[in-house]
């Protein structure tokens, strides 16, 4: 055998299910900037940008957003335990207050050393710092039991899916347009995806009919739907759903016995109205109606990842499972077993973040400022690019409600239309290509994320501090429009 | 419907390939041992001990391992870079040297925050680090390109066998015994595992005509074998690959045209003898036959969980591709994108394993220190490991040569095989059982890993301090011999 063989594995004889999947977020648009961003650091001045705006992903601490003092001061005792035999010098000359101390100490004291495995499903006394904090939260009981540690809501997500889908024919409802993690797990578990759509017109509330007729169709089709998804606050949406909304999801959920996977990783992100957790609500359904929902099996799951904590490097996060057959979560513990556990330093960060500092305690000005400081921001942020958006030709977007993202349409020229199908591109990848090229800020098509037909959109986050990037755009969409016109 | 629904979820419907997979190391003893545990931590007295030993799991720091000074002192300034404006005490007052805050601000300088996510493939930088240290290691080249920052190195075999097999046609061949991460995740992705049985007459080396047979075997059975796992330093064996062994293996895998998957993540915990990695030895194959091993592609991985690092609860590892296609390549790329990033604290770690304090360097005779404390520990515990079971009546123990378990041969009496049998368990789980209930000490039965009928082993971590868990065994063991005899 001279010559050299075809490779062992090639694009044709891989797992087709990993190359069915798809993921925009981190796709062609995103390589395509870090190479500009690679080029600039090398000096190139020929780019007609001198910064790569990274918009396309929900980031914080990449962009503007500055980690909580009291969670890093606490972090760093975690790492280098020997500190705290100077508690003279963190006090008085390194600003460490000694609720950080008190707090690096006890958490030492449940974890051993966060350089050890933990359980499985997570350190016992973190698990029941996540339960307390829930019970405060819904004013309904929470067990540390059924928490899951997991390595950010994704690891969850996925431990959950592998649960669910028993075959090609497990269906799961998955709301559209939707963070592209769904869709993609799905495809490689290769287990179907029901797809619904969110009602724009309602600024991407939940719509129970569309809900219901994606979940006929699927049924007369063989699918056996077991599980609906709902991101809430939305993702890439930006939606806020009402109590309303929730209570007519879970009395579907029970009349249709379905899991409820709520995915509310960005429960703090809300700018309208408030946060109402699917829990909370579920448990109040069941003191009003006396049985009918006891049945309901709900996921939840939340994340360091994103509101002010905005820490998801870290890949920290849990999920709580409510009505859950003993028997399956005896099986949820032996699949996250295969993998050891969550970090653990990530899964202290939880425990920071459900039992930050309160009134009265050292740190919590600081924290409180900080908090109100990154919170403000966002919402600022929010605001007025939901302004410089509606001064653009072609342009609609909803009032930010939540989440880091708007999710505006856009309504291109049929030349444009035609000049992306020659280049065999949809026209929302065209449009987002096109401004990358011209100006170095990266979004993420609405293909991306699923939209309907003849429908386009993008995603950008409201993470990038000034407005700058914004300019930019508004300058782009205008040569854009003069162009294909 | 008054009454409560069957859950949505119940045994009977959830995934089957999640409820076939095994995964003994954290399964019924290690739940039982950590209920003592607790049981103990209230107080409670009727237990026959009075301490529970964890010998079951390679859990460094849960047990004597102290992290080593330099990596924690980096990682409290990654967590709380704040400190670094604080040169004069940290140097002066709290015993960091200059290196710590070079490394620490280097490290800073290419990570940002490590709060943010990073390139789904792990830091460039970080990237950089390892192919450096590979170069350095084995004599040959490295490219940053094809390594790939995974959480611990179990996130990576996950990674390579979802790309790898395609059906359940897709057979891999894997050791046993083996870790039993390997089998788990093969009946997870209902792939089919090829099992080769390791040569315990050689140490637990490999059989090359054991290999054969078992591909033959496969083969004339339809299945498409694509892959062979090897762990060197073996797992749960001990046992340290020969070149000899591995250019042997190498020389298969080019024949039969498979995929090499090198498991090394114990290459540092190494006592008789000394490590070869797979990369350097086919690289070597490669200059010594031109053209015969070029299309031979090679899968090693590492981790900061083992050796004398010791951080498993990081989760921190990386994988290296060689010769891979790269379509493949790209395909796994968009895979580990879904997950978003491996934790970055612990992609920090890995450059801090990879790249240590050198001869000169202000923190180098400290970690020297510390490094071959943690060695000759390792190594001094191991040696009395075995010398107790030299003593132990039906006890047979190779020399310990690597990683951090010694895997004995049982033999008990028939007495204790129908006893087992009449509790509906095998005789070495039966065994392991009722010494963790007379003495506390956990191990986990051979069965868990795989192994030739009628012959039993159990495995244990010599990982423990003292000896006084050693002679809880020992006598433990007498008394179940004259008991059953």
């Amino acid at each position: 055998m001279a010559s050299t063989p075809r490779s062992r594995l090639n694009y044709e004889n891989i797992n087709p299910h990993v190359k069915a999947a798809k993921y925009a977020v981190r796709g062609e648009l995103a390589v395509k900037s870090e190479e500009y961003r690679a080029k600039l650091a090398r000096g190139d001045t020929d780019l007609p940008f001198k910064q790569v705006v990274s918009a396309n992903i929900g980031n914080p601490q990449e962009l503007d957003q500055k980690p909580i003092t009291f969670f890093r001061q606490v972090l760093s005792l975690l790492e280098n335990p020997k500190l705290l035999e100077h508690e003279d010098v963190l006090l008085n000359q390194l600003g460490y207050k000694s609720d950080v101390l008190a707090r690096a100490k006890w958490l030492l004291s449940k974890v051993g050393s966060v350089g050890a495995y933990s359980a499985s499903n997570g350190v016992p006394a973190i698990r029941q710092a996540v339960a307390d904090f829930l019970e405060r939260r819904d004013g309904f009981p929470a067990n540390q039991a059924d928490i899951y540690m997991s390595g950010g809501a994704s690891a969850g997500v996925n431990t959950l899916l592998h649960i669910i889908c028993a075959d090609e024919k497990s269906g799961i409802l998955v709301p559209i347009p939707q963070y592209p993690l769904y869709t993609a797990s799905l495809a490689v578990l290769n287990a179907t995806c029901v797809p619904y759509f969110l009602d724009e017109s309602k600024n991407w509330g939940t719509d129970l009919t569309a809900i219901k007729e994606a979940y006929e169709k699927a049924k007369s089709e063989g699918v056996d739907v077991r599980a609906i998804v709902i991101i809430n606050p939305g993702n890439p949406t930006g939606a806020s759903l009402s109590e309303e909304d929730i209570r007519a999801v879970l009395d579907f959920a029970r009349a249709e016995n379905l899991v409820v996977m709520a995915d509310e990783v960005y429960q703090t992100n809300v700018f309208v109205g408030e946060f109402h957790s699917f829990k909370r609500v579920l448990r109040q359904l069941q003191q009003e109606q006396p049985g009918a929902f006891d049945g309901v099996e709900l996921a939840s799951l939340h994340s360091v990842s994103k509101g002010m904590v905005g820490e998801c490097g870290h890949r920290g996060g849990y999920f709580e499972l409510v009505n859950f057959d003993p028997q399956v979560q005896a099986e949820i513990y032996k699949f996250v077993s295969i993998t050891l556990c969550a970090p653990v330093i990530g899964q202290c960060l939880v425990e920071l973040m459900v039992n930050p500092p309160r009134e009265g305690d050292p740190s919590h000005e600081l924290y409180a400022r900080e908090y109100d400081g990154i919170y403000n921001g966002l919402k600022g942020r929010a605001t007025a690019l939901h302004r410089a958006f509606a001064q653009m030709e072609g342009v609609e977007c909803g009032e930010p409600q939540g989440s880091m993202y708007l999710f505006p349409t856009i309504h291109v020229p049929a030349k444009a239309a035609e000049a992306a199908a020659k280049e065999g591109r949809k026209a929302d990848e065209f449009y987002c290509l096109r401004l990358l090229e011209a100006t170095g800020v990266c979004l993420v098509p609405g293909s991306g994320f699923g939209q309907k037909e003849n429908a386009l959109h993008f995603r950008t986050t409201f993470l990038p501090p000034g407005t700058e990037w914004v300019d930019r755009i508004v300058g782009f969409h205008k040569e854009f429009m003069d162009k294909y016109r």
